[in-house]
């Protein structure tokens, strides 16, 4: 396939990395920083452009791998009529794209600079305004991952979701672990395996079943114990009503 | 060494089984329901008793691995002067065991029924009243694990603290986004490999730094969206703290 790739973020680098190394032939990339635009062209030793006026008009595939607000207005500004255009957001609806050919190629993962990636499991959730057109975005997932969903952009908004509290907010929870271990110079290492065998646990076990703490042990000397340590902080908040919540959801 | 395990949970199971396996000699198995003790001990092929009066009294190291109400209570039944006895807990402070000699051997780390737990890695925090208990502890210690700290109970506190986080509520975390997910009937397999890569960043990077989502990108359209579909629930009430609490934290 033809693929012009607009971005030149995290996820275009990773992702047009793969496109190329499975034979797909990327045309072009275009960054509105045409310095950036250049740097991954370099990489990919493909043609590079900062102006939507001279994005190549003869690919099979536009993928916008840009931020989500900037994806109704850079479509909308694509000289594309004919073309399949897919943007590869977890929160955008498909139909925020005006081409007739309109499409998601979403891989639901977190990526990082630097970060080698394996595409292999990574689910690609896929959606399509035409039949043919969701056929052609499946067959391209499949050569990247065993992993390929027909998602409709409802769906999507749930997944999106979830995954804010699966990533990001679990993320957090880390972030505030290392916090506090820091106040008492610890290093954030000793907690390192904890937090991967309380991740892995997830591939075998519910989390709900899983479920361990001083909340569901009804455990209430901890309880006042790390509420007095956390001294009306900034994570004590935090502490109490995730601690109430699980309380109540362990009482149903 | 000789050992007497009182307890006949997931940790004294795994625990008792990786001393064993180094070359430890585990004389008994503790617990006040009898069928449990006689159940691990037949793995161990080793003695039992549901009395306490009947513990054997010549071991090297008496271990605790019970809840963290029962501990002040069972030490203090324990019919042993000048033995070494020690409890596993994160959240309780040595001092609880009457016993002069007396300490901690605490694996930080989560244990489930039947799934194999690689002790290599899991970081034993060890403390004991006498300099030479402390050694002791430390060298059955180095036979389990790489990972062994002198931890006082007072820093015990905040690693317990921190891994509430780090453990108990990122895992509510991905709780929350099973629920979610299934309300729509979408399986929860497909965030595991988000939630894998999400823990497994930290290896390298520091979750602060490696933060994403709609909070951090000030992304209110996104933020909007979740809340409307949390629909007041209870989840909506953490969505809206944790993100007010990541845009405080990411303005700073």
């Amino acid at each position: 396939m033809n693929i012009v790739v607009l971005g030149a973020g995290n996820l275009a680098w990773h992702l047009s990395e793969e496109f190329q190394k499975k034979g797909q032939n990327i045309l072009q990339i275009y960054n509105r920083t045409e310095k950036k635009a250049e740097a991954l062209s370099k990489i990919l030793q493909c043609d590079f452009t900062s102006k939507l006026e001279n994005i190549n008009r003869n690919a099979d595939l536009y993928i916008l791998c840009i931020s989500d607000k900037s994806i109704a207005e850079i479509a909308n500004s694509l000289p594309i009529e004919n073309n399949l255009v897919v943007h590869t957001s977890g929160a955008v609806h498909q139909d925020l794209i005006p081409q007739d050919r309109r499409g998601v190629f979403y891989p639901l993962q977190t990526f990082s600079k630097g970060k080698e990636i394996d595409f292999k499991g990574i689910p690609f959730c896929v959606e399509a305004n035409h039949e043919n057109d969701k056929k052609t975005l499946i067959k391209l997932a499949k050569t990247l991952s065993i992993s390929v969903h027909e998602i409709s952009s409802e769906q999507r908004k749930t997944l999106h979701l979830a995954a804010v509290f699966a990533n990001n907010f679990s993320n957090y929870m880390y972030s505030i672990s290392e916090e506090i271990l820091s106040v008492d110079n610890i290093s954030f290492d000793i907690l390192k395996p904890l937090i991967l065998e309380t991740a892995n646990k997830i591939i075998y076990h519910s989390p709900k079943e899983s479920q361990t703490g001083p909340a569901i042990r009804d455990d209430q000397t901890s309880i006042d114990t790390h509420l007095n340590d956390l001294n009306n902080g900034n994570y004590y908040d935090i502490y109490k009503m995730l601690t109430e919540k699980l309380r109540a959801e362990n009482k149903k």
